[in-house]
């Protein structure tokens, strides 16, 4: 619970009733009025009269809960569920070699997937948006979908982008940087487009889909090119308080430190991150023929190095361990968190997750009697990224469909 | 905006709208129903029958606004405020050789404040309930109030609080950490008391009475013996979600670096509190006859020997000032704020808060094309921090009053 407490205050609408009970739902996945009442503190007169209207609108539907007879009133307790066919959302996630895409029905099932390969970095956005529809194209069709079919998109990329303004201030996927690529987007497609940081989503599939179901407060962190943090707090995604926060890559874990991509000194991605392993096994270390390789490659030898026991090799890793641990325990002592989940692709690179960094969390947190922040691991590929830019559309939806019967 | 483009929730309950009524008339100080509407969300006709009962409970008092009249319907405007009668509440802030308090009324009208010397740290909690004891009875006179006018009290205490569980982990005002102080407190005053971490409520301190009126997110830096770290998000104090953030001081700056107070290594306070800056003092100079003098005496001498040009002197206030910048940085790394606070009483050591630190702050952080966080120096006294722990006794009472007449 954030803020603990502290004495917080919730105003109604009727729209924001009607958001409530949709998400709610949506949770649940399936849950009878009187559980809903409970869970949104809504009174139980209004969520019958709201749900009633929701269940004209074919935006949720009614199951028969076979078990729970509600005997008292000898008619059956009926389940909610959000109808699966009231909407049909579209994800992206944007990465270096590839798009890939998720089609969800509104109760997040999984329609299609399309991987395109074929993609680059530092492309012009016109060029990116066409890449984009022709991937969404081709998981329309894998779905047995028509493009206007499609409720909503949400896209996902990587580098900085504030929602408020809809501006990418910077993303490795684009050459022409800072600029509006959401308009682009608009301009490209006929249903709304919202455009994310890539790792923002990332929580949000981990909050829908993953190890953050029904934890109200959790960190995300990614380690890919480079470390990612998305922030969960009271069941939504913080961003910052002007839009551009959980840059836990660039925190700086050393004055006037190693030299980060993004040009500053001292940053933790410039220890931890593929590139600033690479860098120092560069100086060292032979990696056999490794060097015309991909990066995913050459950090797989540099791997297999260390395993076979080059203490050159070792100590990179043992270092790059050191510091993560260290930037983790300042987060858990800014948050403390009931949950940090490692998420990714990369994750296989054990080092930065095994005892010693776990170790070094517990040695720079605040020591109290209470048991330490759980950390998991979930190692997972693009589509689970591009299945967390769908529930964004699911969300922004949600809101759409909760506000359409708004009076009050 | 936290979360800016997150889909937020709100839902309804009588005594959320009436809180959440009581909670804008508050911030307004003053404030017509029609406004109380569009700044709530809450229907117009909702805030006239709430604002009816919280009248007649005498609750909120009815002003008569001269300057507006509402001519087309030919009366006056009337603007509602809280009854400064209807409650009175006390704060008190523990310090090293001070308790603080601070006696205000409904409205937050400072009726008396006392300041009791002779308090000490690391005393029994029965010997502080009684210190605290006596200094509320001494303002409580001086209100010209008895202590059964007292409504209900907040305390302030350094150390790690866990609100929760009631459990005082550590303080350095406590001799029998870690405890249930606040269930002594109960047995020693006849209303309810609330006890937290003094700086979280020197946060809401800003929030009610200083720079951070009206303003949804900021953070408040407090540099005394430790350094501190209060964190307002959406008008919400965010204790951590496990309610034990905000240690900025312990966040670490250096791995393996200098040796902190509690005990670990490159904690951010172990470079820039008074006992950090001291320490390096005493190895390298000499403070003429300062050594016996008491901590705030010896930081000035070591202070004025800078000033004069002495070259070590300046390097212990130039590696705290680089380090605080750093710091500071990593927080607008993970927090984007639109705004920090450097509050307290030791802010008169210029080099905390001058160029150097301000540019290091800029240095570290994200640049975009977009201006830094604002950063603004509060100077103030432990009255201000027991204001604070008041204006807490003031939430929790608006929150009784909303829950009383409560019927959905």
């Amino acid at each position: 619970m954030i803020g603990s407490g502290s004495f917080k205050i919730q105003t109604m609408s009727k729209a924001g009733n009607r958001a409530a009970i949709l998400e709610c739902i949506s949770t649940a996945e399936e849950i009878a009025r009187v559980d809903i009442a409970q869970a949104t503190g809504i009174n139980a007169a209004t969520v019958t009269a709201l749900t009633s209207e929701l269940l004209d609108e074919g935006i949720v539907e009614a199951l028969m809960d076979e078990e729970k007879q509600n005997t008292k009133r000898g008619r059956p307790r009926v389940k909610l569920c959000l109808n699966p066919k009231a909407f049909n959302l579209a994800g992206a996630k944007i990465s270096e070699d590839a798009i890939t895409v998720a089609i969800i029905d509104f109760a997040g099932t999984l329609l299609s997937e399309h991987m395109q390969k074929g993609n680059s970095f530092a492309i012009p956005k016109h060029k990116l948006a066409a890449n984009l529809k022709k991937a969404i194209s081709v998981a329309v069709d894998k779905a047995g979908l028509h493009i206007d079919d499609i409720t909503a998109l949400g896209v996902g990329i990587p580098g900085y982008v504030d929602i408020a303004s809809e501006c990418v201030h910077w993303s490795p996927a684009l050459s022409d940087t800072p600029t509006n690529f959401v308009e682009t987007l608009r301009a490209t497609f006929d249903f709304p487009v919202m455009l994310d940081n890539d790792v923002n989503l990332a929580a949000l599939a981990e909050q829908r889909f993953g190890l953050g179901k029904g934890i109200s407060d959790f960190l995300v962190v990614t380690i890919e090119h480079g470390v990612g943090m998305g922030i969960v707090l009271n069941n939504n995604l913080f961003r910052g308080t002007r839009g551009l926060g959980g840059e836990f890559g660039h925190t700086k874990v050393q004055l006037n430190g190693a030299l980060c991509r993004c040009g500053q000194r001292g940053c933790l991605e410039a220890y931890v991150a593929d590139y600033a392993l690479l860098r120092e096994a560069d100086t060292a270390i032979k990696l056999q023929s490794a060097n015309n390789l991909p990066t995913a490659q050459r950090l797989e030898a540099l791997y297999l190095e260390a395993k076979s026991g080059n203490q050159a090799a070792l100590s990179i890793f043992e270092r790059a361990g050191k510091i993560f641990g260290m930037g983790l325990a300042n987060l858990v002592n800014i948050f403390d968190p009931s949950l940090i989940i490692f998420a990714g692709e990369r994750m296989q690179f054990d080092f930065l997750y095994e005892e010693d960094v776990l170790e070094e969390l517990r040695r720079n947190t605040l020591q109290i009697d209470r048991a330490p922040p759980k950390v998991q691991v979930h190692k997972w590929g693009d589509l689970l990224w591009a299945k967390g830019a769908a529930a964004w559309a699911t969300e922004y939806v949600i809101h759409q469909a909760a506000a359409k019967n708004n009076e009050s």
